[in-house]
């Protein structure tokens, strides 16, 4: 591949270009932004080669695009700069939804421009180039979209980039990924903000690593993440109820002091949680 | 003071003896314990000198006593081994929750032996004497709990000592301590155990660092957990009652696709975490 452009350079889109220039995938990584400082920051850390600052003329000339940009964006993005994309450009994303996004666009490709959708399952509540990290993707999944309009070659070619990038890729449809990511990342960033929401100022030196740990990624910005959660509103409902549901049940065995539903449930938890690892 | 008695050599009672240790402020220290295995670790890694296997013998003969064992199980054993402490003993603990045990042991203290609660805010889900580290009360808040009938002296040397080990120090109300920590530490169980609770097997390898942040805590001991969430359970269920609400605002903007609510919760609840630092 010639030349890769990363339209966003964040963390995602940093860490894009320095996994792929470290791993010799591109003879040039093109970085595309509406914000110059960040795009030169990128472009300091050798995150990017080169700046470019409008969308539509950064298509031209690109073999690979991925757009690493807010999930209220991507399509609208994706949408823009197809037709200034040569045949044979492999587009795709990091966004953390992907129903509405891989919806939007695939009807409207042209031809010999193909749209896959992916999700990178990487990343933390930092923003920005300083945190990029070339090694982000290294053994952690990264999910591929496949529908029915979704084209096989470009299909490999994403998933074949990925797993150059060191992931291992799973390809699912775009809402079953919305189901599953609803319940492993959505749901934990709303309960981390609603715990940290109701923490009263005054016991706030009373808190350790428990709350800390568990209200991390309430540290998220609230823009990137409310488009998440707008994108992903029916799915992350149904999670949202069967958490309530969930804690319905510990209210209760708590209300009738009944000892023995509640270490079940926490032994069950436990389970859960020991075979994620740490 | 020559000789301090640990009863319990986990994470928390070893970390008390290497810490105590490491600084020089006792002669000797006995671990006490059901499990000879146990003791024989807490041993093999310094955080004890001698083994007792006998509450009431080692009782007799310490200048300090510290239950670093599971909260349903410090009152009684306070009251089991005081009678055999000699004039001027002092009797803290470790335990997460302080209402009840407070309660059931100050009215019962024999003349010149006394008790005065201790929580250090420090842990994880950890547990055994191999995790034991000699720094890990510095810089951490220990709760001391101070009540009508808590002696002035004992409770100043309970003071000094934490000090000694490196936290700081706050003096609360049992009864504050424990609406506190429900919200700072049982509530985030309670949470971290339900959303591990509900996670369905075919998305185990679909989480990233935010679903395990969030549910780390939920690798902790369930009978632990279980006894504590029992000891704590009127201010637990408060702190929950707050949490659901706070749930429900989120849960009632999703449905009505209210972004500018949904951005001031996130927004307020990032706020509130990064105040707390990493």
């Amino acid at each position: 591949m010639h030349t890769l452009t990363l339209v966003g350079v964040g963390l995602i889109g940093g860490s894009i270009g320095l996994a792929a220039k470290k791993r010799g995938l591109v003879r040039q990584v093109r970085g595309v932004g509406r914000n110059r400082s960040t795009l030169e920051r990128a472009q300091a850390l050798s995150a990017i080669d080169e700046i470019c600052l409008d969308l539509t003329a950064a298509a031209s000339g690109s073999d690979c695009i991925i757009l690493c940009t807010p999930v209220d964006r991507i399509a609208e993005q994706v949408l823009q700069l197809a037709p200034h994309c040569r045949p044979g450009t492999l587009i795709t994303d990091a966004g953390s939804t992907k129903g509405l996004i891989v919806q939007a666009v695939e009807d409207h490709m042209p031809a010999e421009v193909h749209f896959v959708g992916s999700h990178p399952l990487a990343g933390s509540e930092k923003r920005g180039p300083e945190y990029a990290n070339a090694d982000l993707f290294q053994n952690r999944w990264t999910i591929v979209t496949q529908t029915p309009k979704t084209d096989g070659t470009a299909l490999n070619r994403v998933m074949t980039f990925w797993q150059q990038l060191g992931a291992r890729v799973r390809i699912m449809e775009p809402q079953e990924h919305d189901r599953a990511l609803a319940m492993t990342s959505h749901l934990p960033h709303l309960l981390a903000s609603a715990l940290a929401g109701i923490l009263p100022a005054q016991w706030k030196d009373l808190t350790a690593s428990g709350f800390r740990d568990t209200t991390r990624i309430a540290a998220g910005d609230a823009d990137l993440w409310t488009a998440i959660f707008n994108h992903n509103r029916q799915a992350l409902l149904v999670a949202l109820q069967s958490l309530e549901g969930q804690l319905s049940q510990y209210r209760q065995a708590l209300e009738r002091n009944d000892d023995t539903t509640i270490t079940h449930l926490l032994a069950q938890a436990k389970k859960v949680r020991d075979a994620l690892g740490s």
